[in-house]
């Protein structure tokens, strides 16, 4: 597609363009590699023309420099565990494998700080802290395998968020090379500054639209000292979507307080019998850190606090090895349906709404009714304190009218959000996927997004066809 | 200067304009009100052509659609508490005096959110959450007097920042009124979102140069149950600089960690023998909230930090009588320096400079050098737990040669922070006292800031001549 242009008469190879900046074996137009990068973990896919493995911020400079110059279309990609379609080349183009500029380049902790490469994994930024007593709060199920630039790319968040934010709280400054080529840094070493426009927050969360990030300097976070987790079942699903503001008119803000519902927890128990989860409305698991006697006197008064709101079974782990079982259930959820159903596919679609914390029962319900209508399984979890609730669905992927029902179950389930106040996407970012509601969602604010789009890229070739800019 | 406008072969009375849009006792272009309006707390003046106080959404929407037609600047104001000349109308045109769009619409306890008008008084605010055992965290010394139009618009902090961050943190969703007069929200009733652009954070701190904010979405926080303050003293600056990071190491994070350098503790001493401080290089006032039991372990461990790091004549307050008496000193800090030299005035210039953590020691070194050089007595406290150093200086404000030799100061202490690898505003914004550093501290960065300004502000009407976007 975009193999020898024409420009001003002549015919240009750009495969030889681009061997002129990377090394030979850093640039790829085989089918089968092609292949490889025309997905990420959504459900849609489209090839590039090129997948090129750049080593260095000059080298993507000098690969978006030509871009810039045939027009030709630019896709970022981490490690392809987006769910959105994001790293997905729709237009074809270059997908720019940024996994080998991976490098954590200083842990300096006088300053709180660390300075990492886009491609670093996740979890070894944590691996590599945990000595220091310092961590990188943003915690997405995806760690041990997604990239820092993605997961900054994306907006993520994860499990702690009530308590710690999302990733745009931690990024003082991003390197980007922007759509014509040039560098620029968005921020700063300093904590905090109030001068100018806040690129930084721009570019989290742009999905790619506006630029590659090509270095990062992160805040870090003292490891607290102590954990305890709370366990508590309801069966009056508005009590549950109470709970949060009570805890919190206590005075405490857990360190996350995830949700089960009903099916999830039939699932969980089909899976491994051995959790014994009682059967109920729902299931809050709620986390508090501190000091060793502020989690046990926050403990109590979560416990309390969910008694007076009807939850029955309460219990409480502050053991190391309690918490890690209890944790472990949590993340086994995404995973279980497909456990139960070994003959269908989880297809992630619809699966990252949030709602106003008011609204999550009213939500659970819409959800509920939506399964009964289409006869579709759905199970829904999440993160309570914040509002995103994730719906897992199942199907045979191969049965078209599977297929086309589950997509109006996800387009049934994104109206629902929105109707009650809420966003299509609490942390896994637009992409292609949820193109659709940007309008809906953010009326005359889509065209500011526009203009902005239009002012810093003007050919269009930032990851086109995203995140409802077109 | 705007009152007659030639458009197309007619002249337009702006100020018949106006009157059709508000009514006759909410626009003047008399002198005495317009002189009113033609300064903030900074050191510059401006006179505006016309002052209008909007009731309402649509009365600014209109008001803008017709600075938009005739291209007539138009500054925002809250309260005119600015350090930065933010509010100051440069080049004349409409102020849009915000203060009576004061209300506080809506507390939401079980969303954990309010929803207010860009005119309510900070502290307002706060006084309005404590029944409901919650607070609005960040803590500007001019809470009493500020709005939070005002204060979200200059990405403005406080005392608590090194926990609690800046105000952008909490602003959920905001309602501009576009350069065009369009109305937008840029966010949501939800705790995270990752759908399109962060607009939010783009508007926090965007000075009124892209928008009008016309209400605000803020997130609330517990009060927490228990604080405590400890004092250390430092003979070495070096020591008093690594002091945060060595807290954090411990898994404590601060919710507060104030510095006073030896020339404020001479000062503070001066006015009042009362407080009785030890003279020294640096005092770190570091205040932890929690549980009473939390509190108590971390003053234990916070003291000993200092201790190791060669701190003396530690103390610890944890009664509310005993916190309130240190704070008072600290909040005295601004005011002193005009008492001590009853016939000078404190000009606010140089005076918001920021750097990173490890910096801290040699920028107050930086400080002092300058402050010998010019004979000029500097003293400076601030923010030790996010960098941010604010400098306190006093002239004869008639005196051409200090006002002059005052400039220089500030322009070495400028220069001085962004070699240090800072940042020249950590709070107070850029106005139009900081604009001739924006291109050294921001590089290309200040290219792509001025694109979106002119992107979503063709005609420049909104605040212009500000943050150096011209």
């Amino acid at each position: 597609m975009f193999t020898i242009i024409s420009s001003g008469g002549l015919s240009v190879d750009i495969f030889n363009k681009i061997q002129d900046i990377v090394t030979l074996n850093r640039v790829s137009r085989d089918p089968a590699e092609l292949y490889c990068y025309s997905y990420d973990a959504s459900y849609i896919s489209s090839s590039p023309d090129y997948v090129v493995m750049p080593h260095s911020t000059q080298e993507v400079s000098a690969i978006v420099k030509l871009a810039s110059q045939y027009h030709i279309p630019i896709v970022p990609r981490g490690a392809g565990t987006g769910l959105s379609g994001g790293a997905v080349p729709i237009s074809g183009g270059i997908v720019l494998d940024m996994s080998r500029m991976n490098k954590l380049q200083k842990i300096d902790i006088p300053n709180l700080q660390v300075l990492v490469e886009p491609g670093l994994i996740h979890a070894r930024l944590n691996s590599a802290l945990e000595p220091y007593g310092f961590f990188f709060p943003p915690d997405p199920g995806s760690s041990e395998m997604c990239t820092l630039g993605g997961f900054i790319a994306n907006g993520g968040s994860g499990m702690r968020s009530v308590k710690y934010g999302t990733v745009t709280r931690y990024v003082l400054d991003l390197e980007v090379v922007l759509p014509d080529g040039e560098i620029i840094r968005t921020g700063s070493m300093t904590m905090k500054s109030a001068s100018g426009y806040d690129l930084t927050a721009l570019m989290v969360g742009s999905e790619g639209t506006l630029g590659i990030i090509t270095a990062a300097r992160l805040k870090i976070h003292p490891i607290p000292k102590a954990r305890k987790v709370v366990l508590a079942h309801f069966n009056d699903l508005e009590a549950a979507g109470r709970t949060v503001p009570a805890i919190m008119s206590q005075g405490i803000v857990p360190s996350a307080c995830e949700l089960m519902d009903s099916t999830t927890i039939q699932a969980l128990n089909i899976y491994d019998p051995g959790l014994d989860i009682p059967e109920c409305e729902a299931l809050l698991l709620i986390e508090v850190d501190g000091t060793p006697c502020s989690i046990d006197s926050d403990a109590v008064d979560i416990a309390n606090c969910c008694r007076a709101l009807g939850a029955f079974d309460i219990n409480t782990a502050g053991s190391v090895s309690g918490q890690q079982e209890i944790w472990k259930a949590r993340r086994l959820v995404g995973a279980v349906m497909t456990r139960l159903y070994p003959d269908k596919t989880r297809v992630y679609i619809g699966e990252d709404i949030a709602v106003p914390l008011s609204a999550i029962p009213a939500m659970l319900k819409d959800i509920r009714s939506i399964s009964s209508r289409y006869n579709i399984t759905i199970m829904t979890y999440g993160h309570a304190g914040d509002g995103n609730l994730h719906t897992g669905m199942a199907i045979d992927i191969l049965d078209t009218y599977q297929y086309e029902q589950l997509k109006q179950v996800a387009d049934d389930i994104h109206r629902a959000a929105l109707r009650n106040g809420g966003t299509v996407s609490g942390e896994h970012g637009i992409g292609c996927v949820r193109e659709a509601y940007m309008e809906q969602e953010h009326g005359r604010g889509l065209d500011v997004m526009k203009q902005i789009k239009k002012a810093l890229d003007p050919h269009n070739i930032m990851n086109p066809q995203k995140v409802g800019l077109e």
